[in-house]
């Protein structure tokens, strides 16, 4: 899959893959206003928190051209581009990136004085923040390539798959929800390192869950692996713990949406039981993401805004009608489970941060 | 729910509420052969380890019934009361009442000697295995009310709702799977302790989570609950842990599908995870179960056979065609994560077996 396919910026519109009809429709969504930007990530068509930034970054563009076509002034604009910065609330790089690109606009110079937006749509400088979002994409998938051959390279250590003699010993690798191409442009952060793996020579196979309840792990991550002709299995949520404690794992690689300052990192829901299997069990619990999801702003886990999305994401049509539900859609994992986290640059363990 | 449109005798046939269709449909099954029996056990219309025992009892006044119709030996009808006690493995209650009532087959006599059947089914006493079978059911129930009672005076006092001053402190209780009238016939065990709470004014709500592949906490306990009016809320399996960790869940209360001697428990796919999570949090994680779930011939965990699935069960239809998938529909936790056991006669620790 070609990231282009992903996500793109094309004639002054964001082109994106609609994730939600995925795996059994292949569907392009053209996006030409800020609503439609907003729309599709909030439905999750566009979702992943790298893939978010770059989303983010490209909606400042959309922005901008859609306020010289209606004459935004300074308040438009600014509250234009804080909607999509906001549109979810947990992935840091969302804003992040959206902050990044919105300095451009006023070119080279808004950029060093760090200033974000505060002027007429008509007189911004359009060309300077598409430079700045299509570069994000680039970056992206630069990034991407970095951290996933670090991240094999520490697995292969941590499991003694480069040990003499065992140079053969192949890796049984859990993940969880989609960190692929889908989500991150280029190889992905956990699903990145576990490609990484897979072209070393040194993947047995992939354990996936599905991640209720939007089933990116089955919809998602099953037909990316399969795309790349990987080995994997498919597994309910709860049973990963399990197949931990029965040795059925060698390491859990799981993304990131924000990591605060401690080191303590959300990701999506059901991520916390797979690090207290690891922790117990004894093997590696390894966090891929780029450096841009490190929050230092963001003191512990506690700190992290947590999304909490529509209930009949899990009632579904399984439950009586009427039942109620809590969505979190992610979890915090405390530092100390964690063995290390990855990133584009470094190998760290939480705790030194 | 009255316990007879559960399960019931009726006319020489096995009637049972097929919990597939459940909450959207209220069918009964009318069950009059082994071949029937056999189905509606694998295909789980009749699931949940009490009542598996139970149907299994009834299976055994079945066979006999038919086996005199159909004119089956002694080879005959043993390896038909064999099937039935084995259609799913890890469950001891199904193969210990088929056997217990199994041993009724020549009277007060075969019972005495324990002696399971190698007789012709023509020669067999029909009444004494059909009435060892009903008192199996009726006795359930019974079984069910005092375990139930029992579960809920331990967690009051242990999680301090009977302390002085905290008269009106009301728990809110995470359950896993379905353990109420629909497993169990009566209360339930699990579920009983649930409404035995909710009966003493003692229940804030009910914390319920999916329990993927087949989705009995969405369809039977939700349902369950909505017909006793005690307040509940739907999760996803993923996200019992991290409600768990930030301290919106009081207590944990599961059921067991086997208790092995040393006190580990098998249950439904994902309890581990939930035990883990209790554990760190420091809140009780209660097992309640029938004391015939406690298997001294299974002297632990490793030694439980759990049953693998079919991989269609989690491929569903959201993943990819031909997608594989690994469906073990059970996990072990460890005796030393379980605070206590509850059965209708003691609250136990389990390292204390």
């Amino acid at each position: 899959m070609d990231t282009a396919d992903v996500l793109a910026w094309r004639d002054g519109c964001i082109e994106a893959l609609d994730q939600t009809v995925l795996p059994h429709q292949v569907r392009t969504l053209r996006i030409g206003t800020v609503d439609e930007l907003i729309d599709a990530i909030t439905r999750l068509a566009i979702r992943g928190a790298p893939l978010l930034g770059a989303a983010g970054a490209l909606g400042v563009a959309l922005a901008v051209r859609q306020g010289k076509t209606e004459r935004w002034d300074a308040v438009r604009l600014t509250a234009e581009i804080d909607r999509i910065a906001t549109a979810r609330p947990t992935a840091v790089n969302l804003a992040r990136e959206v902050r990044a690109v919105a300095a451009h606009l006023r070119g080279e110079a808004g950029a060093a004085r760090g200033g974000a937006v505060g002027i007429d749509a008509e007189v911004a400088d359009a060309a300077a923040v598409e430079a700045a979002a299509v570069g994000v994409l680039a970056e992206a998938e630069e990034i991407s390539r970095r951290l996933s051959v670090r991240g094999a390279a520490f697995l292969r250590g941590a499991c003694g798959a480069d040990r003499e003699g065992r140079g053969d010993r192949r890796l049984r690798v859990h993940t969880h929800c989609n960190t692929g191409a889908l989500a991150c442009l280029g190889w992905g952060t956990a699903l990145g390192v576990i490609r990484a793996l897979a072209e070393e020579g040194a993947l047995d196979h992939v354990i996936v869950d599905e991640t209720r309840p939007l089933l990116q792990g089955a919809r998602l991550t099953c037909w990316e692996l399969d795309q790349l002709g990987i080995e994997h299995r498919l597994i309910c949520d709860g049973a990963g713990p399990f197949l931990i404690s029965q040795g059925l794992v060698d390491a859990v690689v799981v993304g990131a949406d924000r990591i605060a300052a401690n080191g303590d990192v959300a990701n999506k829901i059901g991520t916390y039981s797979l690090a207290l299997a690891a922790h117990r069990a004894g093997i590696p619990f390894v966090v891929a993401a780029p450096e841009s999801t490190i929050d230092p702003d963001t003191p512990d886990g506690a700190a992290i805004p947590i999304e909490l999305r529509a209930e009949e994401e899990v009632t579904g049509t399984a439950a009586p009608a009427g039942t109620r539900a809590v969505n979190f859609a992610f979890d915090v994992t405390p530092a100390e489970l964690i063995t290390v986290i990855v990133t584009q640059n470094r190998v760290v363990k939480p705790q030194s941060f």
